[in-house]
């Protein structure tokens, strides 16, 4: 009767972080923005026209792809968009990982990186990052299948200087380098501007954190348009329309409010940079990060300890039960309110 | 320097159909539905907070999930949802079709089957259809990896009963057998009342075509629970996050208002017969199409020549330049007005 059980694939499910929904909780758990959207894309949802939602959406989403490319100033057949950076990854995995050599990532990075490659099947392994959770570049020198570097890397939130991909880059030339800047954002460098000068390199971003655009799953990559061709090629063998219309309109409309972009954005870094101050008063360490979150841990009270305090009282961090890493909480960087609930929790609790 | 080249997956690119953009055209060429998708789903999609867009999606998108079920009367364990149906379906084919045997569909049937096969390099096999072009049921008795049944069969139009559905499945208990029903609200016979009987059984359906929201991207499936299970667990392997708020809140509109659905569908269906019979007084042979196109032959004019006149008159219909089918058209249904726009260039054509 089960048979068909035989032939399912067998993959390590992935758990997503905690969902929590209270009414008066501090959410900091999931890096998610704590501002909204630019109005400018509520307005454009808003205007468009019913004739617009019966048809197929353009199968490259070139208006999106258009806009990205005037943006960043890249060609547009140096772009390609998906479903959150999360599609544009696992597509790049299936597409440009199918080398028996190993793909090399740190151990300590994106956890999905191991998931992907489980999924399709793909050898990988994962250098130890240092004593201060940075990458040892060294690491990456060796024979691969392709190297996964996501700068800033999270969940440590440090970023790494062009001259550090660019050296990786300089020893991987026959296989493909991925970027993953999800957070570059909020304070790091990005690569892109290596992408004519290295052929092998993809560099990904995504509108779910800096845009507060989490809800409307939009990631892309920039590359080579050789890179680009063979991931579009790939993704029109799975499926030709991914982008929905609503989603296309909407991100068009985030990137031509840069004035709002890049107000937020301070607004984030500044609340990030006070609130690391006041938990180190608190006696946390905490990592350089250039994300919108902080990686601390407390000088002596044990990680889970504060965890669980903290969400017994309404406030949502992250907390990582895994080697290494267990005795830090990745906090997100939620509006000033929000991070002053928390830092009042913290001063009552270490009193 | 191109080494990475070696690695790149290889696969047959898709050629999607043509999507011309002209002023005063007609397009009837990629079965999309002329008539806009309810009012109700435009009100929601308006009255989204921003609040929203910046967090997260519930990663199954529960609501949408929960009113397939209370609309079908199937439980929520039972439903799966994704980005269009072609998403549903990819994932369907990297979960259940891991056998080393071929998996069966037919040689005329949905054209990316076979391009989805040659992605996850999955055996197959396409046994033949008859001279009307059925099925063949007893080509599907075969040892196999995996059944794939579109029905409505595209582009044929064809739909068989729900007999011959369970045949298929009463020599098909070790394998998942797929029923793609992408058209069959279309007056076909939907095979969902067999889900509780057979535990190998998926029914997929979109709302692209009878829900006027080809633009949302929203496809799902139905089938036991274990089913169910198994793709969710491939899918938050593959990215957690795939329905972006928009399309939940639009899908979940649509469903609440039957009475629009109802009445669009009725309006498609009486256009079809009548196009049908108009056809047929100009020597066309239709099939019996229980889907929103029409599939005909004229008795004496080749396809290709019609194909190119009704072109070069900015009315678009499909043409498929393969064998067995090169003397078809595919007709989708448009607005009485489109459709009349067709015949009266069709009745000068034939004069």
């Amino acid at each position: 009767m089960s048979g068909w059980k035989d032939n399912v694939r067998v993959v390590e499910a992935y758990v997503p972080g905690d969902q929590p929904d209270y009414p008066d909780m501090v959410k900091i758990n999931t890096n998610e923005n704590p501002y909204p959207p630019s109005p400018k894309v509520m307005e454009a949802v808003k205007n468009i026209q019913d004739s617009k939602i019966k048809l197929y959406p353009n199968f490259n989403a070139q208006v999106l792809v258009s806009a990205l490319s005037k943006y960043h100033h890249i060609d547009e057949d140096k772009i390609f968009v998906g479903v959150g950076s999360d599609d544009v990854l696992a597509m790049a995995f299936l597409t440009f990982f199918n080398s028996k050599k190993p793909v090399l990532f740190p151990n300590i990075t994106y956890s999905f990186y191991k998931v992907w490659a489980g999924l399709y099947q793909i050898p990988y392994e994962t250098p130890l990052l240092d004593e201060n959770f940075r990458i040892k570049k060294e690491d990456y020198y060796k024979e691969n299948g392709g190297v996964v570097i996501a700068n800033p890397n999270a969940p440590t939130g440090i970023c790494e200087g062009l001259d550090f991909i660019e050296d990786i880059l300089q020893h991987n030339r026959d296989v493909v380098v991925i970027v993953d800047e999800a957070y570059v954002d909020f304070g790091g460098t990005s690569a892109k501007e290596l992408i004519d000068k290295y052929d092998n390199l993809l560099v990904v971003q995504t509108f779910s954190k800096s845009r507060a655009m989490a809800g409307v799953r939009i990631g892309y990559c920039m590359g080579n348009k050789e890179l680009i061709k063979a991931i579009n090629t790939v993704k029109h063998s799975y499926n030709s329309y991914t982008m929905n219309y609503y989603s296309i309109v909407a991100g068009v409309a985030s990137l031509s409010d840069k004035e709002y972009f890049d107000e937020k954005i301070k607004m984030v870094i500044n609340t990030r940079e006070r609130v690391k101050k006041e938990l180190e008063e608190l006696g946390f360490i905490c990592t350089d990060s250039k994300t919108n979150f902080l990686f601390a841990k407390h000088k002596s009270v044990p990680a889970k300890e504060i965890f669980e305090s903290l969400r017994s009282n309404g406030i949502f961090v992250r907390y990582f039960n895994q080697p290494i890493i267990d005795n830090y909480l990745r906090i997100s960087i939620g509006t000033d309110e929000e991070m002053d609930r928390f830092l009042d929790f913290l001063r009552k609790y270490f009193k």
